[in-house]
């Protein structure tokens, strides 16, 4: 059972996250948002493929646009209706294997 | 060298490409878009993990959002401003790996 993020558990957590990177993530519309860009596809979608197989084993898959080189992510956990520590686990992920 | 494709080449590409398929390819914006669903996130991945080589290999990549069990796909060749060869190609790929 995954609470949802009280809006000062959700600062704390993006300050948490945002330590990891100078491309900062953001709240959008709800939800945890970042564009990551690689130096082409292979790069991008290499990141798509490792990210999909720890979204799966979590159980907790992101909104995610492809368009060669960038990759649009938007994490909300539907479940509760807002941003919960699946989210804040997912974007830590993501982050670690993008760089 | 690609060349774009005329409305009525757009056309008769359609026609062609939907006889491969009950859930028809449309033109949205000037682009060859389809909503592909599938039964899972594995399938839904699995079948992005397939089109992504197939696309790398023609040079010629999609824009695509996926969450979940749905893949929304959008063609269109830049290098000309319109659709193309690539697009149809690309799209035909897509259709067959997703049976």
């Amino acid at each position: 059972m995954v609470e949802q993020y009280s809006k000062l558990e959700i600062d704390r957590e993006l300050a948490l996250l945002n330590q990891l990177t100078s491309v900062h993530w953001i709240l959008k519309s709800g939800k945890l948002a970042k564009t990551f860009t690689f130096s082409n596809f292979i790069e991008a979608f290499g990141f798509m493929t490792k990210v999909a197989l720890y979204a799966e084993k979590l159980g907790h898959h992101p909104e995610w646009f492809n368009v060669y080189k960038t990759v649009n992510v938007n994490l909300i956990t539907h479940e509760v209706g807002g941003l919960s520590k699946k989210d804040f686990e997912l974007a830590k992920i993501m982050e670690i294997l993008s760089h």
